[in-house]
């Protein structure tokens, strides 16, 4: 059995999840944390890379002893979290645990993930909103939030979502199946929340870009089909910022993991 | 003329709004922006001191040149928010500022200020929850939460709140008119809303501190007069920590500041 945790962080406080040798990351968090619970090094296995400030409302990764061995505990797997937080750094919490088959895996058993970015949406920045949002001064009003959805539309589908990849990527197939995307206002904050079997690098922050650009009319909403459709990264709005990015959710469809299909997450 | 500014502020940056010898606190930081926006330095007075790691929504200032001598600037004054923020830390934001008559004094002239505290109450603690709300894992149902508003509204009028003071303050009169206190649950989160003509040191903080051992069942809610008319610290529950406590709101009622007299402003 392998240990799955669900872990929130507020990636301002880290360059990314995946350990790296120059940088604080999630991961290496993750391994001094486990290593002091357990007592000897473990192998943990995440559900995706997170960029240099990209924080996650929920964050699945799989604990093993070194190789896969298993992990011998005597607390119970619902007083883990609690524990475990007693070790992790104040930007990283556990929130959930169980145990999971050996066959199930963190990343690939994933049948789709949500990310939500958030813009706040003021005249002038906040202290509290500092690394965790887009800060837009200029007024997005009920007109342009709803043209931002009306846009955000067009992504839905399955296709070759080249021009929301930015440049650095090795990736091959290019296309993704983007099953919802919406955007909202709650008092001084737009949400943008989309679903998909997968995503490109820089995907969600293009996407965030270009639906400013389009509340702010640089890009028309009805464009986006034809901007898409050229494939190329140019055709698309600007780059939003890593601050306001979440990985919000993700989705399991295993009938190994009882509990992880779908909506039926914690 | 004096500036009058209001600000928010992320406390756990700071060791209070007070300047002092030793650390950093927020009118230290207001003086340095101040004097590389105008060129020299300026005189600051602040609507009310907080503690160490204590939040501001909407903290008042007011800033003259040296000695009370007028400010000269050529910035419309509807601009300068956005100009002194270029020059203050990411855990200050100016938000409004006008220009009052010189009799106007930011801590003399209020009425009323209301403080609110925020509990983040969910089984484990959340990251972006750190240094900005009090966790309390035990679950706080509605039941509970209703104790709660029912014991603050005990806090309700003028009376010697010196039960609710920390030791180590010099004032005389500990005579103190709260006007109004409120708890309610908002999501994974619990508020606690109090208004009155001033606040002795940790008023607010033993206040929350006795409604938490309220809705925990350590202090039954109607014993609260009784405790309250001891004038003994040691009757009220211990003292929530500075995490979650915000200045919420200052009311003034100067017929001198057009727009600032009781509830309208900003």
């Amino acid at each position: 059995m392998k240990l799955l945790l669900y872990l929130s962080y507020d990636g301002s406080a880290f360059c990314g999840y995946q350990a790296q040798r120059h940088g604080n990351t999630v991961q290496q968090a993750l391994n001094t944390a486990t290593e002091a619970l357990f007592g000897h090094p473990c192998d943990i296995t995440g559900c995706s890379r997170t960029d240099s400030g990209v924080h996650a409302h929920m964050f699945c990764a799989t604990i093993t002893g070194q190789g896969g061995a298993p992990l011998v505990t005597t607390i119970p797997v619902d007083k883990l979290p609690a524990v475990l937080n007693i070790h992790l750094p104040d930007s990283i919490a556990a929130g959930y645990a169980r145990w999971v088959p050996d066959d199930f895996h963190p990343r690939y058993s994933v049948s789709s993930k949500e990310y939500v970015y958030k813009i706040y949406n003021a005249p002038y920045r906040c202290p509290f909103e500092h690394k965790r949002s887009w800060h837009i001064p200029q007024p997005l009003d009920d007109e342009a939030v709803a043209r931002m959805d009306l846009a955000a539309q067009h992504f839905v589908g399955r296709r070759d979502f080249s021009a929301c990849m930015a440049s650095g990527s090795e990736i091959m197939d290019k296309t993704r199946h983007v099953s919802s995307a919406r955007v909202w206002r709650e008092g001084d904050h737009v949400f943008f929340a989309v679903r998909a079997d997968g995503f490109l690098y820089n995907m969600v922050r293009i996407m965030m870009g270009t639906l400013v650009d389009v509340a702010l009319g640089k890009i028309p909403p009805d464009s986006i089909p034809e901007r898409l459709a050229t494939l190329d990264r140019r055709a698309m709005g600007r780059t939003a910022p890593a601050d306001g990015l979440y990985l919000h959710r993700v989705f399991y469809d295993d009938p190994h993991v009882p509990g992880y299909q779908g909506g039926d997450t914690p």
